[in-house]
């Protein structure tokens, strides 16, 4: 298998820090303070697994026009030297006095200027990866200056992949694709589920996922009880439906998405409802193109696999992909966004079986000029046997 | 190998759950927050790989007495109510209009009162995992009441590990143990670095680890630029110093230890250097004890690594380890927070071999009554050469 080239050139980051600049100038915000992972990464390229470790926050200024400024610990200039930021402004963090706050708010008046206003990402699905006494004290350094939400301006920028990101998320999908077709090199009548999931992500790594951040899954007749529990040690019996969802990722982009298999044979219901699923997708692929709404996407599907009940418990029928394993929108009836090119989609519907059992199937989708593609190789209508 | 059981018992979530209120009366509290994956699982159980989703809050709220309540998405009502958590609210996530607020904001009124304090985490190495809006939603909800900081009570509690949760870090350093005695199996020269990586996390999951989530390391002649970046294509070359450091986690608990091999032969000063950092964890081992101070192992080992210098750019010689990759308290000069027994701690010194280049090398242990126990199986002075 082939994989894109690692990383981007500099023109993208430079064409990404142009697009929030031109929404910034629109909202007049003179600097907008980033503190997550995929966010620092998406204007500077700056990828490690460090973030892991929660002990050091970690900050980034995107001013009115020029590159990103980066107020970081020290432990993580080297990495960042090697992006396109090349102001680095660094501190020995832990600091238990100031972790980088009295840095960071000169920083945001320089950059901000007397009046400027500064943004800060604060709408949905979002969040300040800072102490909240940090965030106290800083916005007393800021005052008169008030920290304001960005208008979703990042989150909402994100949602459009480039040609190149699609690539990597493509690429995460293939390998995904590669290790749910050995499937039956670890499923067995007999085989502890928390096995499968071990040995899934093996199959994972195999076939080219720099890592696997998540796997999620479940087991049992006429399929599983929910989607997001940890594997047990319950032996696989004959007649399971096994479901496994994998968000790996490859050059720092997510796949995100799921398979059913029978074990050893397949009941006729679950058989039914696989098929539903498969229709459900189908319904909504045959409609996302540009000027769709998310909406019309969870209705579409919604129709199928509940005759239009408007919702469920798990709250969606599918999201965005991409740096992070869920973005927005949010296929649920109430998210109006309309698609557009270069957004990349889950596709996840779930049925209920009875007995308070699921399931649920899941693709990823990327909208074009012209309609959607699959980045995940379709799964057919028909229940795969084990 | 045998491992513990997985779990706690009932009686663990009930003697946590004590203990935090005990220091709420302290304080004065009615009432904590709790927001992030840790905190939440460490009073319930409640584990699973789902928070890689960004998209859904999850609130608990521990009551001055009695058991928590959950304020949480219904698509993770079933996982919940395996625990020992009785009440748990729930809404259909994500809502666009109320993401949880209300009922959150409800909970809260109705455990602390009308005029009782609501603590939430906002010191050092916190955050608030929930959109900065919805926050302040909450707080106009709860006027007059105001939302004040936790006191660090549960950062202070969760530093010292029951005798289970020792077990279960130490299992992980177990697994990581025998990952890394397979190193010969995929460390060769001419393979890139990558591929180790890929094949290192391979072993892991081999030996048992339930996943990856930390991977870091590097390789070079006479050491390496930093311990944060991602694998590169770069073949090892025979001579290089090869460092990876994992932190796999078994049934919710870390390990976080490295270890270092030359690749095909040793220089001298490699090899020297290693003996040094050996040394520096030795020194710290021998008083690593309860009463001791985190910057007193420090200094114990800055005093062998650089003659004393005070700190580096990396910032720290170790750190807390348990439910999180790292956490507090941190052995810098300033951290004077008292080691108590049951605190399970790495020791991690780093040295400059010069043009740039560092060598670092990582343990784990469990300060016990009378001094400090390995959990890693420690390595040795010599440099393993592979």
């Amino acid at each position: 298998m082939s994989f894109p080239a690692r990383g981007f050139p500099k023109s993208e980051f430079e064409s990404r820090t142009r697009r929030a600049q031109d929404a910034m100038a629109e909202q007049d915000l003179s600097a907008i303070l980033l503190t997550t992972e995929p966010d620092i990464r998406y204007f500077t390229g700056f990828l490690t697994r460090f973030w892991e470790s929660p002990t050091r926050p970690w900050y980034l200024v995107l001013p009115a026009s020029g590159p990103p400024i980066a107020v970081i610990p020290s432990i993580g200039a080297a990495l960042m030297a090697t992006t396109w930021i090349s102001d680095i402004r660094t501190w020995r963090a832990p600091d238990l006095t100031d972790d980088g706050i009295g840095l960071l708010a000169d920083t945001l008046v320089e950059v901000a200027g007397p009046a400027g206003r500064i943004g800060t990402p604060m709408g949905h699905e979002t969040l300040a990866r800072m102490p909240l006494a940090d965030l106290k004290r800083l916005e007393a350094l800021l005052s008169p200056r008030v920290l304001s939400d960005d208008g979703w301006i990042v989150k909402r920028q994100r949602q459009i992949k480039s040609p190149a990101e699609i690539d990597k998320i493509e690429a995460a999908c293939r390998i995904a694709d590669r290790a749910f077709a050995r499937l039956p090199e670890i499923v067995r009548v007999g085989v502890p589920l928390a096995d499968v999931f071990r040995k899934f992500q093996i199959l994972c790594l195999e076939e080219g996922a720099d890592w696997v951040p998540y796997l999620a899954g479940g087991a049992g007749q006429g399929g599983y009880a929910d989607v997001i529990s940890p594997a047990t040690e319950t032996p696989l019996a004959s007649g399971d439906i096994l479901m496994l969802d994998t968000g790996l990722v490859w050059d720092g982009y997510f796949c995100d998405f799921d398979r059913n298999v029978a074990v050893e044979r397949a009941d006729a219901a679950s058989m039914a409802a696989h098929a539903k699923l498969i229709e459900a997708v189908d319904a909504a692929m045959a409609i996302a193109k540009p000027g769709a709404r998310a909406c019309d996407l969870f209705h579409a599907m919604d129709r199928i696999v509940t005759g239009g009940a408007g919702g469920s418990d798990a709250g969606r029928l599918g999201h965005g992909l991409g740096m992070q394993l869920t973005e927005v929108p949010s296929l649920i009836p109430a998210d109006r966004t309309e698609l557009a090119e270069g957004m990349v989609l889950t596709l996840e519907p779930g049925i209920e079986t009875g007995d308070g059992r699921i399931m649920v199937h899941e693709e990823n989708i990327v909208v074009t000029a012209d309609g959607a593609r699959m980045l995940s190789t379709p799964c057919g209508s028909d229940l795969r046997v084990i």
